[in-house]
């Protein structure tokens, strides 16, 4: 394995939209690697199938974001997620976790990952306090009853939130 | 703030039905808040969007089981929680807390709220061990199976229940 | 209650489809119990009605991989679990656990079938470590995407799961 | 493996003392196997070494409370528990669930213990909700400032519990 | 019962030493109750017997830091909790939550408390997210090792821990 | 900060003994990182301050073990984790998680040691399902009764242990 790739690694999410608890993880993880690839995944499978904002509208939130960090790209994916990360030459899948249910939940994709390839290794970052309470699915919720968002996403990600959810 | 305002607490709720469990919470804040408002959720996000029993329904079978509670009343809300508190002067919102996936979706909930209106205060109640396994969602499944509801739901919830759901 | 009906236990679950992880629990069951039944959940209820598979493909599945326990039998059931277990004389259920989240649904399971008929014990096997981290949801979501399902599912499930849902 | 020896079942624990909690899992424990034996830890080693009663006092206050459950026994154990369960010909270790971390305490010695003896399974009841806050530890806590005993264990343990502990 | 008892609630704990998460929890239940009692133990039970800072020490850090909230007091107590929230015509007990592990000891505490006085509330906050990783022994620790104190732990409160710890 | 610091971590432990399962998140991080310094405590400080094996043969048990990982290093330390990593050039501290309360535990040590010191990072791997119940607790348990070490830890330590504990 060459230096050169020895640092790369994938962040992935459905990012529906990005919060500033997904961007605190990407900061933290282009700190600790060479490179850091955030994964949009295009068509989410668990959580019920239909996102609220498109494949390229996802990635232009973020790509938005992390401009000033030189190390960091955003890309979308739709296979599966250690065909992405060999695909790109990453040796790493980098998640934060924020509660016991993430824990479980990545607990299960980590295994389901190694049975599948074992040379991509999964590793987490605990989420800041500030944004241990922080998902996309809440600030959803509070879109939709026209609650305030600046403290929990960018400002053009709540503008855009409101056109689409509020009732 | 003054004196009359200081005890109003809202605990809220989508309650399709009210099961033996809320009711035991309820009674529990009426002891400790001067005024209790039972919330009913007008139409729940999260959990999927379709009630059994319209806001009118779940919002009689309550208030049937409180008659006896002088300081309780029973609303609908369709707005932000914290907005729903502000409007009737309530200072606390009131939960009971089951199980550990309680206590990370509440703590989650709590976050955000707090996010919303500091001045808000969430507080909650351990369930009685004897309701502690007791929700909307068991009761519902048991309905359909014609299973017996009589130590989980008032009487005349048991048998809307299974007019409704029994298969 | 007689000797003979003392070692009967049903092992439920939807089995949509079988996996390793399943059918471990069921050989351990088989060296406890004199008597072991996999009841098959026909539709079911809480995580959404559709199955990829029918009753008969998931019965057949089992089927297949329990034919050298002599101990074991196949059946699936359309009504509560207690009544299946009685009509059978059983006087055990038998699960395994892999995590907490399980243990949680489990024991909110337990307390709402004693609830419905006291002579019918819960009991729980502890999920190999191997297997800890295996469902059929994430085996289903592995399919979709083409992942190698050789360590996971029997080999003809593996087939079956591809036909059915590989994009 | 002969029908005799299958329906054996080791019940362990420190037992300092035994409680109400630990007498309906031995009860229940009773209905599903053919044979119970509680077995009373000498001297147990994580939770510091020191009991209240002896050996002797422990295994009287269960003796006391089983004389009617004519197929349990109570016996002590100073080896690893599943050299004990062999020589009693038991195939099987059965333990209540009260909580998130009795499940991991009891996953970590499930697999422990599997590894020493792949035969014995260890197979789990979960505490009825009456019981689910109940701790041998919590009880002495009560008993040295004079707390009332009664619903949590038998008279004569709570007797001599006072009689030891309180201040 | 009359108004005036109402809103008493006793705010329990050991504060060796008090942290500014303890303090948290304090303000914000002398938002929601007449008047806060905050109840030190003095000779903690379960954790070991032995504080590093007296009694009469432990009220001091803590008085100090209260005396802006006119209706919190600070006493220390040598019986059983529910004794003496009932001497103090109290009707809660109020408690934080910071995890899964508080929320799991505070069940147990909760129905054990109810055991003896059904009619003392246990009522729970949620830690704010900046102080969910704070503990007196975490802080402890760190003292031993000249670590910063300032964002956690009042500055007087800071340099007694150094005295008394710093190896 | 230069690429030459970019990837050293920290992998700390009391290591009272090693075990495979630490081992094997050595080997793990060893894939992930430049080079990995494993940090022996000294003076373990909230379990307990004594500690079976010397510093010198826990540092000693682990170097046999990682001879043929080019870029593992062996060293204890007895100040603060964040200045040894600070030393030692490091950037991350990295731990392996195996169940909740190691989850929670290490939440709490994150947030704290962020607080001492916010540029190094700490992240984590989830244990190998083959590891996750093994912790040199159960080992040194299993030791005292002569329980079967060979899957747990190296011989070398095994045969030590047994010299040091066996009853």
């Amino acid at each position: 394995m060459s230096d050169l790739t020895r640092g790369v690694a994938v962040c992935p999410g459905t990012y529906d939209p990005v919060t500033f608890g997904h961007l605190d993880i990407v900061q933290r993880a282009a700190g600790v690697f060479d490179r850091v690839i955030v994964a949009v995944v295009e068509k989410p499978v668990r959580k019920g199938s239909q996102t609220v904002f498109s494949t390229e509208e996802r990635i232009s939130f973020i790509t938005d974001e992390v401009e000033n960090l030189e190390n960091v790209q955003v890309k979308s994916f739709g296979n599966l997620l250690v065909q992405f990360a060999r695909e790109n030459a990453a040796t790493a899948i980098i998640k934060g976790l924020r509660a016991i249910s993430d824990f479980e939940y990545e607990f299960e994709m980590n295994q389901l990952n190694r049975t599948m390839d074992p040379e991509i290794e999964s590793i987490y970052l605990m989420s800041s306090p500030n944004y241990s309470f922080l998902s996309s699915s809440g600030v959803k919720e509070l879109a939709m009853f026209g609650g305030d968002l600046s403290q929990l996403v960018p400002g053009r990600v709540a503008k855009r939130l409101k056109e689409e959810l509020q009732r």
